[in-house]
This record gives C-alpha cells, structure tokens and sequence, in this order.
C-alpha cells in the first residue's frame, strides 16, 4: 500500500503496537488503580505534552495533552473570550477545518448579542483584524489546499493590536517547523493522530505561552486542572500550571499511544523533517506537471514550498472517483469535497519512490480511464 | 490481592487485553484511516452508548460514549443554563464530587451575574428545588460515604417544578439498578472506567432522554454532532440524534477497551447484580459490627442496602494509615479525606471469601497495631 493519508491518521508505531499491549495487561491487569502512581498515569497528559513541546517550538511546561481538538479550542476561547472586554469581532476563515468554525459559531452565540462572527476570506484576513478583535482563530495549514499561513508575521500583527490568537497546528505540527515561543504564539491547539501518529482518536493537545499561563483562567473547571485535586476541596482553585487547562481524566491507553508516536521523532531536527517534506513534495508536483496536467489535474497547493503543509492537493472535476481508483490500485490518497484529491506527505515514512509509483499508478488509471467504473459510487465518510 | 477499589478503576475483562493488541496492530496498523469505516470506529461512541443504555434503564438512540465526565457534565449544564429563562439557582449538594462542583462554579461565572450557585446539605436537597431553580446537578451515590439519593423522587420534585436535573452516575451504574426513562430522567453522565471496566480514563457517557433530544441544543458545537460531518459544510447544523453530544474525535484505543467492560454484563439482569452487591455489602458490615467496632470503626455508609450504592465506607482516625497496612496486607482499599477508608463492593469479580479475608486482615491489623508504622508516610493520588 502507499499512504498518503498520514495527515489524516499517522502510521502504527512499532513501538507501540507491543507496548499497549503490556500497558493493558500488566499495568491495568496487574497494577490496577496502584498504576496512576506506579505507571505514572497521572503525569501523562503533561509528561505527552513536554514530550510535544519541542516539536512546535515550545518549552516544557507549556503544553498538556488531553481532550479533543474541538474540546481544546472551546476551552482556550471561551476563556479568552470571558476575559475580553468591549471588543466585538471574532475573527477566522472561510475554509478553516469545519470544527474550528462550529465551535466559535457555539461561542458567538452562547455570548448572546455580545460577539460577531467574522468569516474572512484568508488572503484578506490581516486586514479583517483591528482592535475591535476579540479573538483570532486561525488553522496553520489548509486541510483542503495545504496552504500556509505566514504564521509569525498574522501573530505580529495580532499581538500589535492586542488581539488574542489561537492557532490550530493539526496540519502542520510534525512536519512543519513550528517556532511558537519565538514567533511570539500565546495560544494555539493541535492534533497527535496526524504527522504525531498518535492513533485513532487520540487525545489533542493544548499549548499556552508560560508568560500568560499565570493569568490565564479555565472556564472548563474540572478537578484535574485543580491545584489540590486530591485533597478533594470543596472550592474550585486552579493550578498555577499548564495543568489549568486539564478538565477530566484523560484516556490512558491512548495517551500512552501518543508518547509512542511523539517518541519517533526522537534525535530529529524538524528542519531535516521539513526538508525532506518539502522534497518529496517538490517531486510530486513536478511529476504531476509533466504527466497529470494534460489529465485535467491542477495544482490546488501552493508552488512555494514556504507557502504550504506537508501536504499536496490537486483538483480535478471527478477527483472523488479517482481517489477510489487509486485506492483499487493501493494507493490510499483522501478526497475532500468537492474536487479536491489530496496528498498526505509523511517525511517520517515516506520515500521517493512512493512518490514515483503514486503518480505511475494515477497516470496509467487517467490513460486507461479506470476511474470512470468508480464513479457511481457514493462518497463516505473519511477522517 | 483482594481489590476493593473496583469502584476507583474496575479489573480488566478478559477479552480486552487481547482484542486491544488487535485493534492497535490490525485496524491501526494494517486497515490505517480505512478503520474509520472497515472498523466501524466511526460508529463506536454511539455502540457504547448503545451497550451501556440497557445498564442504566435507558434506551438504544440517547446514550453516547465520549469525552471525559467532567466534559460531559459541561456540555449539558451549559446548555441547559443558556436555555434557561428568568430561574436564578443552579443547586447541587454538599460533599458532591469535587469535580461536579467545580464545573458549576466554572459556569457560573461564565454567566456572570445571573446564577446563584447553591450547595445545599444533601438530606435538605429537596427544600432547596423550587421554581426559582434553573439546574440541578446531583450524583447518585456518594463517593465518600456511598449513601444513595432517591432519584426517582428527587427527578419526580424537579419535573414537577419544571427544573432540569442532571444526574452524575458515576458511582452507581454497573453495580445498581438504575431505570432512567422509568424513573422520568432527562440528562445523566456517567464514568465508564468504575463499575463498568472500561479502563483507565475510559471515555464517560452522556445520557439526553428521547422526549428531549429534539429540543437539546449544543453549545460544544463540534464536528462529530454535524448533521453532514463529511460534507465540510460552511455552517453548524446539529445532527437530530443522541450524537448532537459528541464533540471531537474520539479516542478509539480507550473506547474499544469500553467495549469490553460493559460486555461483561452480557446475559446479566442488573437486580441479580445488585442483589450480590447487597449481600457482600450486608456481610461485611456485620463482620465489622462484631469485629471492628471495639478498634473505633464506625460504619459511614447507610445501613440500609437501598439507601446505598455498591460500596461500605468507614470512618476511622487512622484512616489513611490503616490503608496503607492493608495495602502492605495485600487488601487494596480507598482511604478518602479526612477519615474514611472505602471498599468498593463489585459484584462482578467479588466472592464471599474476600470480604472474610479482608476482615480478618483488617482485625489483625487492629489488633497487632502494625498500622502505626504508617501513620507518618503522607497521602498520595489516588483517584
């Protein structure tokens, strides 16, 4: 099989698959509750997220991994969006990933007549935030098209006007370098079972600059983000850590997954991730040039490689009947609606052979048109 | 061992242990994002929801597997106070789970001034609903003590002023009998990782009554409660279902290990399960009405089986170092602020015999003094 479907659910980690297993029967079987300290199940979320923390340019102590992203980006907004004060815009983009929007549509309107919600389009989205911005939520990297935001230069101009901003880096961390404590970043949330390859569903993390972790404030007060939780207090009191944007008890099998994905980019440089990231991709477009275009295939991603994701996307009129012929021909790429045929790129896994074959097997499925039997076919639901 | 904290994190099913080695080796590794479908994870916060709803008296369609308790509760308590017009008290009790409290008191200034959060003495809950009352949040069984609300009565006072109650489960599903749609029961949430060993920080449940589900309305407004989650559409539009409560993605490692737990109380009628419970319980509060009461135990849960959920708590000065003994005993038991040592009763896994052995261990302990060389380790996290 060749994946390119890693930006949507990572491969298996070897060592993960035996590790699980021993966590189950050994440190639940045998442990049992004694685990939380023995197996250092209660230090998880935070000791996954130190372990994130290098990845997206972060300091240990910055980040937590728990929850869903969708979960993670409510509780970083509502805060944020409780403490402002006067200001009226919320500002995102037209083509974010779906959930970032619904959930600040549940904000807007939980807060009454308080907020608008400002939908921008994302090459005007500089222009769209003011000082009457409340709030800033922006996607790194396009789930669609893999284009990037300049993300240090939109951060700039938000913290120039005082504009809270989070950022989503579900399509980005793992394999783009991220430099959030350089870039001046306060807020931002991102997904481990992409490029981090921490399994399906796998707990989210959340990321909060150490110099605004003292006067951020949880709205979501659950008793692991309590600076006493076992004291059982009657009072809620926040911990004076990261560990404030923790709710309940996290998922331990899959947060153990998650350390097993996070662990593959042990002795890395994420630049040398990127690079081979970007020269994949570069070959990938360049072939597609030569030997898809005349097929009808354009280019969805951007050509600058600063300008995208480890990701390249094409259109194509019947994009979703192709991505079925491709799977046919064990090529696993996503269809993403309407036309969009896109390419996940795995540095981590990935070789550029598999970029050579992919585009052999689409150019022989669009020369002997064995798309077309797939057409009639309904599009289902992919992650 | 002789585990009494089955009510903390419950033991390990059988089958878990080899089908998670499966699921994270074959789905994961070999069937990759195709699992979302091939797996059927994509369904599996609603099958959980599903298996878990004859466990608590609820019907196939209202029950979800997702997110933590804490989360959960959230969930249904923002949005029942956003619908909520004019009533001013949110009320919950006393000695509640710390986490239950925690969470309204979060809500409740994100609110601002338009709630008056009241925590009442449990045996005065009653009196304190009337219809000034906008939510009540109430757990079934006492995590301390393991006395027992009425929840039938209580949910009848509640219905007839028109105030919503949620009710916390956490500690009594898999071990009582519950009858959620008999007893008029509109929202509840529960943990799946006690009475129901699905494992530890296994995903919680969330309960909307049929007659309700229509009218609910999120405020977590996540991808995975779009009525199109798969169309990428530009705009919210909540599913009509039970799944209008899920938010993100959940984490399937964790969830599949649910699975597990509630199939062992397949072929099971919950009164038999309940009726060993009460038995178990009965024998060890006469054991120690002979046996411990001259070593100052004092019995802290109620004496009569139906005012009390699955568990014997006692009250003792040296609680916590009397714990450790045991431990050091190979009895495992819950010692909980300031004086109560726990045994969770499950009647799944538990015999007569254990409680005899227990005892015993108990009464030598008492009776050698052998605990007072653990008087000076401090308490540590246990949850």
């Amino acid at each position: 099989m060749l994946y390119f479907n890693g930006n949507s659910l990572g491969a298996l980690p070897k060592t993960a698959a035996t590790d699980i297993g021993r966590v189950v029967q050994e440190e639940w079987g045998g442990g049992l509750v004694e685990s939380w300290l023995d197996a250092d199940w209660f230090f998880l979320a935070r000791k996954a997220g130190d372990a994130i923390a290098p990845l997206i340019g972060a300091s240990a102590g910055e980040v937590v991994c728990a929850d869903s992203t969708s979960v993670n980006l409510f509780k970083l907004a509502v805060s944020l969006l409780r403490q402002s004060k006067d200001r009226r815009t919320v500002v995102t983009e037209r083509g974010n990933f779906p959930t970032d929007v619904y959930i600040l549509e549940g904000l807007v309107q939980l807060f009454g007549e308080r907020f608008d919600l400002v939908v921008a389009e994302p090459e005007t989205i500089v222009g769209a935030i003011d000082g009457d911005t409340a709030l800033v939520l922006l996607t790194h990297v396009n789930f669609r098209t893999g284009a990037a935001h300049d993300l240090a230069a939109i951060t700039a101009h938000c913290n120039a006007h005082g504009v809270p901003v989070i950022w989503d880096l579900s399509h980005s961390a793992g394999a783009v370098p991220l430099a959030l404590n350089d870039w001046g970043v306060e807020y931002a949330v991102g997904c481990t079972y992409k490029f981090l390859n921490g399994g399906p569903g796998a707990p989210a993390y959340i990321y909060v600059a150490q110099h605004v972790i003292a006067t951020h404030e949880p709205v979501v007060t659950g008793w692991f983000s309590h600076a006493n939780q076992f004291g059982f207090e009657d009072r809620y009191r926040p911990t004076d850590g990261i560990e404030k944007c923790l709710v309940g008890t996290p998922p331990i099998l899959s947060l153990r997954a998650v350390m097993h994905g996070i662990a593959c980019f042990d002795g890395l440089e994420m630049s040398d991730v990127a690079q081979k990231s970007w020269a994949l991709s570069e070959l990938l477009i360049d072939l597609a040039d030569d030997r898809l275009a005349h097929h009808r295939f354009t280019v969805a991603s951007p050509r600058e490689p600063e300008e995208r994701g480890s990701q390249v996307s094409f259109r194509h009129p019947e994009a979703y009947a192709v991505s079925k012929a491709l799977r046919a021909a064990g090529v696993v790429a996503d269809f993403r609606s309407p036309d969009i045929l896109r390419f996940g790129i795995t540095p981590l896994y990935m070789r550029h052979v598999d970029i050579w074959d992919a585009v052999d097997a689409l150019a022989g499925i669009m020369a002997g048109e064995s798309w077309v039997a797939h057409r009639t076919e309904t599009p289902d639901a992919v992650t």
